[in-house]
């Protein structure tokens, strides 16, 4: 068995995410391909590296990751191999990996080519080859040199204090739920009987509620979502247009 | 072999429906998982449960059809497997299932988690795992008590006069293709030998036309779609745009 | 192994896709479908015919590619099957294989469903339980007769001069990149030790970049594609709708 996933900021019209998918079967033809997502905002390292990091986890082991968003592909950056204990992780050295590098022992490889490939495809050319090779099983030979400082994005933490947290929002979802870097553990160890009052965009919130259906239609409410983060959403809206937050906004969480 | 669907409203560019996946390969490594489509509008249960209709027949038999559109997850909603002869159906029980229920002699249990879930996400929590095991084989102790009235959407019924079909656009699809509620068998029984007339937004059609291409460039024309329904397109261009028509809106047929 | 792609028009959400799927798997269960694109713009055969030579080649020997951009289903043209050495084509003769008819030996076929089918929607009733069949094993007996004359697109070609070369805009990738139908090999023949001043919407780019991080941000650059194309790139930006052109605008290249 062999999962390959794919994460790219190709879009969903062009000819690049299927010449991908052409080169891994070449190779490891019953390698099962997982299409993530083509759809990362272009050139966008940061939310490749948030999507990443909410589905890896939940794939068999030896699974093979891939994530190709490249603006500097052909540049000084590094092609990449991050192996961890469950995991095989592909793609460049420009900060996508940067969850997974902050949360789990890893070694990270170079990867290198050994013919002649495009400056600007390194997916196809590098990427997807190595995906293939590496599915069918590891060997230390296809990488190369041991990458000692990958590149780690800098991801923001929430402050915490006797009075409250402030964070801010690290992701807007397809629904236009705002994701926060808040967790609920944080929330938890600090709100035990205590009540919460949340405040976004001049907005205050009340609590956290248990589903998206406790919160009133069209009002902006907090819960935690699937990933354990606090998270603000609108019951059958887009807290995300009703409040006119982005990517980057803090959120204050106050003990009353 | 063990084909399991997946429709959602997921959005094309989260972890949401990638952590499904993974869910399912490792319950069962060798599942044929395929993707329907990730972009049913935001919480739109009519939108899921006409697609759905729209594709599940052609699957073969034993084929497992998720759809999760679920603005109520974690709330008073069942979480809901459905049985057919042919298929088995999983999802909430909140009206994606609606023409199945209808047209298909069909059994529903209730679907209950044996461990603590998110209260946001089933369809990775339970919908995925419960689709894996299911596509291996039947297992009665994975589901729990019959749903006896399961909720079914009010599908809009056309009216049927001796003078004509009163019907209502029940989808517009990608192409602005205007799709009613109005079966080709109606307009058969009723039409033969008859000349049609088809009034909608104040336009008149004449006639029903056997392909896109017999219809004027630019021009609102009818034809049968290929379920069997009657549609107005404009070849080459959107009935949508065309007519500015919504889902909803009336179409008479007028027998002339 | 049976490999089958499919690149269409139908959009990202509606049944059509999916029911293609499903009617393969019933008749090949071990197929892997693999989605190149639903996305192509609707009816626009240049689009398809593009991306499709962008994507085939990587693809394993004896892969059927399916292509459905199709605005004359159900009329005069014919349902069409292309074999070349290593592939095979199917999908209507419209003109989306014109890029492989121009560069590969391949003989065509007609295809003829031996049962009723609906008249809009051959991707369904036609192409894919051939797709299906043929993934399995060529059969001349599921072919028709031959297409002596199949349809080819007028394809631009880059006009070339002592004083250099003027080519177009063919299209517009998901960055907004500019790809040109001016292949490099014509570039390194005319341009070895020369300097090139590329003009493109009065603008003017100085030589050719190896990388798109060599580029400037935000300042239009020349480089080759990963197809071997001239193309016109902004450095984390749109060249799109940086210089506003549009598919078909023509790019002069002028030796210096």
């Amino acid at each position: 068995m062999s999962v390959i996933t794919l994460c790219t900021d190709f879009g969903s019209y062009d000819s690049y995410a299927a010449s991908m998918k052409g080169v891994i079967l070449g190779i490891n033809p019953k390698a099962t391909i997982i299409d993530v997502t083509h759809n990362i905002p272009a050139h966008n390292i940061a939310a490749a590296a948030f999507v990443l990091n909410g589905y890896y986890t939940y794939f068999p082991k030896n699974s093979v990751h891939v994530v190709v968003v490249d603006p500097g592909v052909g540049g000084q950056r590094y092609d990449m191999v991050l192996r961890t204990r469950d995991y095989i992780f592909i793609g460049p050295d420009n900060g996508v990996f940067s969850y997974i590098l902050i949360s789990q022992p890893s070694v990270c490889y170079e990867l290198k080519s050994r013919h002649t490939v495009s400056t600007t495809f390194h997916g196809r050319d590098i990427f997807a080859p190595a995906a293939a090779r590496l599915s069918l099983k590891w060997d230390r030979s296809i990488v190369g040199n041991i990458i000692r400082r990958p590149v780690i994005l800098d991801i923001p933490k929430p402050i915490i204090s006797s009075r409250g947290i402030t964070g801010e929002v690290i992701h807007i979802d397809h629904f236009g739920n705002l994701i926060t870097n808040i967790p609920s553990d944080k929330l938890k160890i600090h709100a035990v009987n205590k009540v919460l009052a949340i405040f976004i965009k001049g907005v205050k919130i009340n609590g956290i509620q248990e589903t998206y259906e406790r919160c009133r239609n069209g009002v902006p409410c907090a819960i935690i979502n699937s990933s354990g983060l606090l998270e603000i959403a609108v019951n059958s809206g887009s807290a995300h247009e009703k409040l006119g937050v982005n990517r980057g906004d803090k959120v204050n969480v106050l003990w009353k």
